[in-house]
Order: C-alpha cells, then structure tokens, then sequence
C-alpha cells in the first residue's frame, strides 16, 4: 500500500512553502502599490490554509516512506505547484485563462520560460516577481530544498533524492544530504546575488536585475521585458548573462568545489570540459556562419553566437537575437543544441551532457566490440569504469526521450499543422528550454496554441524537468502491483 | 595485414556478376529494337572485362577471408556496383550526369528507390530493366547470392554473413549457409514469378508486371511510370502489389516455413506477429484519418491506407496517391512509419521491427527496475532470454540511427534550405524508402537537388543498408589497427 496520508502531509507542507513565497512577492507588490496585491494575498492565504489543513488532517501518518512515494510526491509537487502558483495569474486578471496561467506557472516551475504573454511590460512587478520566483524555486528543485526540511518530520530524503537529482550520477553528491542540500542552496543564493549586483552596476534597475538573476541561475529565461534579453542592447549585460547562464548549466558540486579553492579537482571534471567544448564548438559554428551570411561586426557576431548557444545548452532560453532570421543551416545548427542541455547536476534541462559523452563513448566500443567481439573493455568516465547497468539506462533515456519526441510531434501536429512549428515546441518544452521555431520561435510565444496543446506541453515540461523515468514509471503496471 | 589481393578476387568475380546481368538487360534491348542497345554491350563487356582482369591478376591470391576483408568487401562491392552500374544510364545518355546515375543506381542497389528522373516513360526498355535489375539484385543482397558461389573460391563465406544478414539475428538462418542461401534464392525467384503472373493477369503488360515484381521483392520501389503504381487504378493491381510488399517485408526464413508447410511454427514468430500488428494499427489511424477529412469512399480510403503504409514501412516506395495532400496530422503520422522498416531477414531496411520489439520491451524492463533494481529479468523474446550484449547492440544502433539521421538533417539543409524536406529526404535514404516530405514527395523527385546532396545522400543510402555498423566500422581506427 502507498502510505497516502504522508505523502498529503509534505504535499500539505511544501504547499505552505509555496503561499510563504507568494508573501514575498505580496512585498514586492506593496512596494509598487499595485492593484496586484489582494491577488497575492488571496493566494498566499488559499496555499497555506489548505497546506496547513493538510498537515493537520494528516498529522497521525505513518513516517515511512518508500520509493514508491518518493516518485509520486517528486512528480506530484510539480502538478500542485503549478495549479496553485497560477492562482496570482489568473486572480489578479493578468492571465484569465486557467489553461494559459497553468501553462505559464509549469512552464515557470519546469524551468522552460516558454510563455503565452504577448505584453509582458503590462504586468504589475508583484506577478512579474512571482513569475520570475516560480523558476528560482523550481530551478535548484522545489524537492532539494525540501531535502533540507524533510527532516523536520523525521524522515530521511535518500529515496526522494535518487529520483530528484538532475543526471544519472546522483552519488556525485556526499551522502549527508541535508548539509549538501544546504550548501548547494547557499552558493545558489550568492551567484544569484553576486549577478543581480552586476547587472544592477551594468545598467538594470534592481527589480529587472533581481528577477533576471533569478531565472538567469534556474535556467529558466523568463524575463520582464517582452523583448526578453535583447531590450538591453549593452554588451556587458549579455556577457554577464552569458557567464552565469554557464554557471547555471555547471553541475553545482563543481561550483562548490571552485568556491572552496579545489580548482585542480573541479577543472579535472570530464563532464565540465565536454560542456565547455561543446558550447565552444557550436559558437565556432556560428560565429563562422554568421561572419559568411550577415554584414556583423566580429564582437556583435561572437556575442550573438556565444550568447544563443549558451542559453540554449544551458536550456535557459532568453533571446539577443531572432534566430530564425538566420540563413536556415545556422538556425538548424542552434536547433542541434536544444538536445544537449546543461551538465547533470546543473538546473539545465535536456539530454544532458554527462549522458551524450557516455553516449559517445559507448558507441565507439561498440565498434571496437564488431571487431573485437572477445575483448570486454568497460566505458570509463572520470577514470573510472561505468557500469553496464548505467550505461542501459543512459541509452534507454536516449531512447525514451526520441520516441517522446517523436510521437508527441505527430500528435502536436493535430493542432499543429506545420512540422518545424511542432517539433520546435515539442523539443524545448521536453528540453526546458523556452523558445522554439516556426510560429514558436523567440520573437513569438505559445498564446495562440490550441488549449489542448497547452496542457500536452506542460506535460511534456514535466516530463522533461523530471527526467522522463520519475514520471514514466507511474504509468507502468509494475509501479501499482504490491 | 589486410588481404587486399582476395579482396580485388572476390571483387572482381562480383563485377563479372553484374556483367553478366547487364547481358540480360541487353537481350531485352535487343527485343524492344531500341538505340540502348549499345551502351549496355559497351557496359556489359567493361564489367566482364574489367572483372576478369582483376581474377587474373589476382590468381595468386591467399584464400584467407576475415572478418575485416568481409566489412571492406560487403562495404565495397555496393560502391562498385554502383559506380559500374551507372554505365549504362551514361552511355545511352538516358541520365548523361554521372552524379545524377550513381544516385540513381545507389537508390537501386540499395532497394531504395529515390530517383532523380522526370520522365521515366522515355527511357529505353533495356535501361528501365536494368534499372529494376539494380534493386532486384540488391534486393536479396548480392553477397547473400555470393555466399552461395563464393565457395567456388574455396572460401566458407560465414564472415560476409554476419555483416551482410539483415537484422540483428543471424544465427536464424542455418549454418549451412550455401545451401540456405540457395533456398532463400529460390523463393525469392518463385515470388516474383508467382506476382509477375498475377500483375499480368491484372492488365499490366508482362514488361511492367516483371519490372515491379522486381522491384516490389527488393522491397525497392522503382516504377516503369512517372506516376508510380498510381498509373494502375486498378484495385486488384494495388491490392497484389500490397500483398507481396508485405511478404517481402517479412523474414524470407518465415515464408521458407510457410512455403514448406510448416505454418505452426511460422506463425507463431514474435516480429511476425507486430510487423503485423503496427501494419495494422497505422492503416487504422490513417484510415478513420481519411473517412474524417476527406470525401472519398470506405474502399478507396482503406486501399489508400493500407497502401501507403504498407509501401512505407516495408521501405519500398511506391506510390499511389501523394501523401503530402492529405491533413498535415496523417502525413506525420505515415512519417513516422517510415522509421520502422521490415523484418529483420527481409528485404526491407528502416530500424526493423524487431530492434523495435526490443526496444520496447527492453524500455519497460528499465522501467521495472527502477522499482525494483535488484530483479534481474532478461528481455525475451520468442520465448528465449535475450542477452545484454544484443540488446546494447540494439540501443546502439538505434542511437547511431537517430544521431546520424539529425546530424544529416543538419549537413543536409546547407543545400535543402527547409526542415521538412531536409528531414524527409535523410529519412527517406537512411531507411532506403524512396520518397520523402517536402519537395521530395512522391509527386516529387530528387533532379534539383544539389549535386553535393545527392552524393551525400548516396552515402547515406549505402549506410543504411548496411546496417550503419558494418560502414561506421571502416572510420573507426580500432579497425586499421592490427
């Protein structure tokens, strides 16, 4: 039997959490005094009311918690938050429709930044910040910050953290969860305020910069100007973004390690020198391409190049440029990049790079396995042999998240009728990444998609954020047989 | 050392081979009285004459075959062919650009059927035969028909097997090879007897029945007409030419049980059994597709259906009615098909079903053991355990298809400057289907496209049919290596 009541009962406290968050972002309103506030406060009220009557009506629950719940709270948390996290949206008039304001909140709390705001500036800073929030909490993961605060209720957070933690490796990280968890937290917090102090200096008003900072570290890409990134032509502020966007897709225990002077050891890391390689092969790419094919500056193009590769790798999804107006083989080069994604143990989304390299590896002792089919040489990362179990499930994922793609094209295109429009939704709502290509590319937005559309891309936003398996396993017979 | 002196042996008794098919062709230039006469004696007396230089010149050669002389030949005799028999379409000035005949002879050595011809109607009788000669002597693979005169070499031709055989299963066909190769020769030949007949009696002339016989066996899609099968409206035309595509998409060691009696134990065949049932389940989608959005009527929209389904996923090619025109929803839906591909032992190309079934089955299993991790349950199939090593080998390979097919589409669109079309035609040549989306549909051809494309596309035909491995190996230095 899945023991329901406790998973009610942290389902009840994470959503106290959530109304704690929405008391924040009622601030920022009180600070603009802006006809958004009995909005916030309406839905502050409404998440910690029905949280705290979870956690009251739940209070006799058994503290057992297996791995069975830990998939459904995992995938379950993200359901609730987004429905709860629309509420400002749609109470505040912002975003009337439930369908878009769902979309608009799983699209926040995903990390993706996909949107279906056709006039971000008209929104008051109180749901803009909101806005922006859903993507920092959701970017470090709603589930590793309760990492921190499940103990609370004695319970250990191991089984949630083996289905939580971005990339196939999550032994990466020490097994004292709770203080890694914390720390993890804490260098979050001060990228994040180290970039807001940047590109305040750079030329952003605080609250643009707070909130750019906050989707900047979540990869998320939501921003508060409807022309994204690209409203602010300085080249500074897009080399900053540019720098934390590859920050934000580096696993965060290398970070901890570069902050904590282990340079040798971090720089050491294989996964963090393919990351680098790629997004410098790729800008090689289009650095070069878009020297032949436009009338750009050397630095405009190299910004330009750097910059879209960056966010897209990284799955963060802001714009400097419409890349759709470039000469299609580079349009189609960048739209390689949305099957990358950011490093495991990053906020990046995607495929992600630890399992391309192995991925890559792999092939190639396939190879040599044609050749030599008696010699049994394991694929080694970071100098040690992989498993043959790992490397199943690697190129599983590989699979699984092709034949999503795939099938959820064709589906699309049922209210979708043109091919680069649908697949380009499909691979960055499934890869969080933001924009796509057609009618979905950076200079549009997902306002116009069917609703029926809306609520298939969120899913797939799901999906993608909680690496396919955590959600997929629910599916399975096997999951609900004793 | 690679014996490179048995290689340009076995070679150069292959190009006798196809000198001598070219005389057949001849003799049907020699019926019709038309001025190709000559250049398929010009080229008939180049492959034999060539060919019996290189087995003189070589008579001293060692007779040791490995397993990398069967990778280079297997790999090499595709090539050559290709390159020998473009002569007569140069020649007779039927196709007067060399690059415009290998892609044409490629597409038929392959079974692939993507043409770069206008007006197929006004070529010579001679030519049109040899051009569905092409496909009909790539169709069973002219190594498997060499495996049963290799031996005349003094040679066992087991290493050419295992690269050759299409599917991941090799040891399903018996280890007496010659005689195993000669049974499936035989059937093949009853086969295009017994549709040539039927095609006959259905109002075709006996040239045009023996011509698509030819081609619907390889499983290769050339037509005598323009317009495809869609020349013939005749139901029973398309209804026969339906049936033996399915057959010629199935395991030929089935139809050899079949054909024997032994029917039980055909039947009873896993792959059989979902080559079936996804024939099946997409003629259904398609055709409830088209009673919803078209006027036409429950016969002709089954036929429709079935059809292109069936021409699609059994790699074959032909065409009778323009998929592009139905509701953009079915067109995708039959472009997915073309990523399934026939049995695995037939004539087909695409991924095969049964690396599919596995795939399947092999993902649900994943599934299971995040559950349960310490269950150990092998994936069966018809009832035996498969082995990890083959079901790595089937991810593999469907990583490779995928990576290959996207990095294609990439290279692709420096020429073929939008998606669609750039996807459809490297779909289209890796699976050795014949047309594609876009300005590569059926009513489409490949003429326009850039001569770069079309010797990419070549490549990517040969690829294909080869299985990626038995190709990738030759760039991988594992395999220069002593």
């Amino acid at each position: 039997m899945v023991n329901i009541k406790l998973i009610l009962r942290i389902l009840g406290f994470l959503l106290i959490v959530e109304g704690v968050a929405m008391f924040i972002a009622l601030i920022v309103s009180l600070i603009y005094k802006e006809p958004d506030t009995s909005a916030l406060l309406q839905s502050a009220l409404i998440c910690t009311g029905i949280g705290s009557a979870m956690l009251v009506a739940t209070r006799k629950a058994r503290k057992e918690l297996g791995k069975r719940e830990g998939f459904i709270i995992v995938t379950f948390v993200w359901i609730i938050f987004s429905f709860f996290g629309s509420l400002p949206f749609v109470l505040s008039g912002s975003i009337p429709s439930l369908t878009d304001a769902f979309f608009e909140t799983m699209s926040g709390f995903t990390t993706t930044g996909a949107s279906i705001l056709n006039n971000i500036e008209s929104l008051p800073h109180g749901i803009l910040f909101w806005r922006s929030m859903t993507q920092w909490l959701g970017g470090m993961g709603i589930i590793v910050l309760s990492l921190a605060i499940l103990p609370i209720f004695g319970i250990g957070g191991m089984q949630l953290f083996s289905a939580e933690v971005p990339g196939p490796v999550a032994d990466k990280l020490s097994p004292r969860i709770q203080s890694t968890a914390k720390n993890l937290w804490v260098i979050y917090l001060l990228f994040t305020v180290l970039e807001t102090v940047l590109l305040w200096i750079g030329g952003m008003t605080l609250f643009d910069a707070i909130n750019h900072s906050f989707t900047t570290m979540a990869t998320g890409g939501y921003s508060t100007k409807q022309a994204s990134v690209a409203y602010w032509p300085s080249p500074f502020i897009q080399y900053v973004i540019t720098v934390f966007m590859i920050i934000a897709g580096m696993n965060f225990t290398l970070s901890y390690l570069f902050l904590t002077g282990k340079f040798k050891k971090a720089i050491k890391d294989e996964e963090l020198r393919y990351y680098l390689l790629f997004i410098s092969g790729f800008t090689l790419i289009i650095f070069a391409g878009l020297l032949l094919t436009t009338q750009l500056g050397a630095e405009q193009a190299f910004r330009d190049s750097i910059f879209q590769v960056v966010t897209i790798m990284t799955t963060t999804g802001y714009a400097t440029v419409d890349y759709l107006h470039w000469t299609p083989f580079l349009t189609i080069v960048l739209f390689a990049v949305f099957f990358f994604g950011g490093s495991a143990g990053s906020t990046g989304g995607g495929l992600k790079i630890m399992r391309i390299v192995l991925l890559l590896k792999n092939s190639y002792y396939e190879l040599r396995r044609l050749i030599h089919p008696n010699a049994i040489i394991p694929v080694r990362f970071n100098n040690k042999p992989v498993s043959e179990q790992i490397i199943n499930n690697v190129l599983a994922f590989f699979m699984f998240y092709f034949v999503i793609f795939f099938g959820s094209t064709v589906l699309l295109m049922i209210v979708v009728p043109d091919l680069p429009s649908a697949m380009g939704a499909v691979a960055t709502s499934l890869g969080n990444i933001g924009p796509g290509l057609g009618i979905f590319g950076p200079a549009g937005n997902f306002s116009a998609l069917h609703p029926a559309g809306k609520w298939f891309l969120s899913f797939l936003m799901l999906l993608g954020r909680l690496e396919l398996f955590t959600v997929l396993v629910l599916f399975s017979p096997a999951f609900w047989k004793k």
